[in-house]
């Protein structure tokens, strides 16, 4: 098992024949990548430099040959250290024309008068100014731009060995940081302050960034679960969550845990062991064949009885280079579950004044069922 | 002076106002918004649930009354805590239609038979997938989407007093968290381990996040200045870069430092003291109603003679809610300085063996010149 950093380059090369495979069976002659997790999927360039809105990148994916990319001048040092051989530059920005005519050139050269898919549907968007895909679009005489065929959701969605390890080391260092909560949680410390010391304690663990914390603090749960901290001071008796989405490599765990701060309400820790016997209950659900929905299905019938579930829409997700990622589970998803595919369970229960409780952990679908990358949570909830 | 998280709602009621005039004077009805930068200027909704690409979030600023919320039902309780009255919303994701019909209707009812801008040039994008994007257009009969006639970039770009002083409370914990470096970057050090401390001191100051660092360590300076760390250990002679891009209440600052580990090369010395020179000529070229270019010609006289600079592309830029923003300081930008612009000047120089050396300090335009909102650095490179 490959475990460093990175992948070895034919892992790339496996992906890039993957997709071509795909383009040829779903008629496109090339795709064009804008998004920094399509770009990373296929060339291995990380950077947070995609935290800067002011340059596009693009990375072409003819249906034969090795990707090119299209890039700023201030990437190329990095991208020379990827796998990849052919890289266009420009010197970014360009307030008259930010590479579009690089992108064009690139795009007649290698598709001729074909058709290029770009990623468009359901949780994709397009890192370029609307205004300069239009020039695009002008550019491109003879050359359709059509969506991917959700050739990028088919490949990404199903994870190789090697990025099931990134995903499983990130839930690791995300579990040693949650053991350590009960240092730092205590009646009188702002909710703030914990959440610095949370992220903290995930860098001390070992990871390499937290792009990701929410949670909250209050009496019987918290209102909602996107929220970040305000100065409102930990009180006896609440339930503090803490959701992180850590990442290692590139690779993000996504899962919460909840507290007790001193002894919990009976009504909370009736809800916690709910939650978890809902997980578990999605959990026995996985196999290889079933529907997304069927996920859904099988934890909303332990949490409403089988009516259909809550308005935050659904119980869990993909995730993988990206925080969620496909598929959703909710009533609607019929998206076949595979062996490899990385998925949060993430039940929600109601308690009392509004408020709710929310536990999720994370799993990788086998070829006979599924197994915990999360270090699974006890039913009794944990009182710090 | 408001300096506490968040913002009196009659600095939400200005913005909307100087929007709301500006479309008028530019023809445009209202405004859509899609992007986490855009919402969180007219309206205050701060999360870091924007890491999760699955839904898309909507704002509808009409030509007279207040915004109008169109977003993920996920985002009601928070969105309640902000001044928008009106929140419209729907169980996300839905896989048929993901908000666009209750887009389309809340545009037809509060534009009418009108022209709506979205943001659409330089440095923005559309965060909804672009098929649906398509469908939204064909719903909308009788509206124009036209692109927003660079409404948000002129009033972003001008900062009020108080969101001055989140900048620069991020650029004081930054100073504190660089005043530090000393105490984890020795020779054997991994620059990987030294990213992570540094993140965690950035916290321990103050930081609600750290979602931008970058930086290199090697001979004479480093190859780019956007690289994740490696594995590589410090070594005797070493330039260290840290490049960070931390937040305060969803404000940025973005700076870095040099560090010389152990005694530095006489190459080094020197590149460091140009850099500095460039950066105070930079800072005295500005002055209100220069052009932006003007600062790139001060910093570019020290470092080149005036050749026009390097294939980077800028020496410097805008900042506030994105690490990077309007203008650039580039020889091609006319944008007019103004009191209240916040900006970084980030002069580079080539060194040795390919690598260069960047400095960094973030300034804001006064009535009469610019203050420095880092602490500037000392000519003399600090040796660690």
């Amino acid at each position: 098992m490959f475990s460093g950093r990175g992948f070895p380059e034919s892992e790339y090369e496996l992906r890039v024949e993957k997709a071509q495979d795909l383009m040829r069976k779903r008629g496109l002659d090339g795709l064009l990548c804008t998004t920094h997790p399509d770009i990373y999927y296929f060339t291995g360039f990380l950077t947070r430099f995609w935290e800067s809105p002011t340059r596009p990148w693009f990375l072409v994916v003819p249906q034969a040959g090795k990707p090119i990319a299209v890039i700023p001048k201030i990437g190329e040092a990095l991208m020379r250290t990827t796998w990849i051989d052919e890289i266009r530059t420009w010197s970014s920005p360009d307030l008259k024309d930010d590479g579009v005519t690089l992108l064009a050139d690139t795009l007649k050269e290698r598709i001729g008068s074909g058709k290029v898919g770009l990623p468009s549907g359901h949780e994709t968007h397009l890192r370029m100014p609307i205004s300069d895909f239009e020039n695009l679009k002008q550019l491109l005489s003879g050359i359709t731009i059509a969506n991917d065929a959700e050739i990028l959701r088919t490949l990404r969605m199903v994870k190789s060995p090697a990025e099931i390890e990134k995903i499983k080391r990130a839930c690791g260092i995300a579990h040693h940081a949650f053991s350590r909560v009960q240092e730092f949680a205590y009646p009188g410390t702002q909710l703030s302050l914990v959440f610095r010391k949370f992220q903290m304690v995930c860098l001390e663990e070992g990871a390499d960034w937290v792009p990701y914390l929410a949670g909250g603090s209050d009496k019987f749960g918290y209102a909602d679960v996107i929220s970040p901290a305000g100065d409102a001071e930990l009180q006896n008796g609440d339930v503090l969550m803490l959701d992180t989405g850590l990442t290692w490599d590139g690779y993000f765990c996504d899962y919460d845990r909840n507290f007790s701060i001193g002894a919990p309400d009976q009504i909370v820790v009736d809800a916690h062991k709910t939650l978890i016997e809902a997980t578990q209950a999605g959990f026995e659900a996985v196999k290889p064949g079933a529907a997304a929905r069927v996920l859904f299905e099988a934890m909303d019938r332990v949490l409403t009885g089988g009516k259909g579930g809550n308005e935050n829409g659904r119980l869990g997700h993909g995730l993988g280079i990206q925080l969620t990622e496909w598929p959703s589970l909710i009533p609607s998803d019929e998206t076949e579950l595979q062996a490899g595919m990385v998925l949060t369970l993430e039940p929600g229960i109601g308690t009392k004044n509004g408020n709710m409780l929310v536990h999720e952990e994370n799993i990788v679908v086998t070829q006979s069922g599924a197994e915990y990358l999360s270090t699974p949570a006890d039913e009794k909830i944990v009182r710090v």
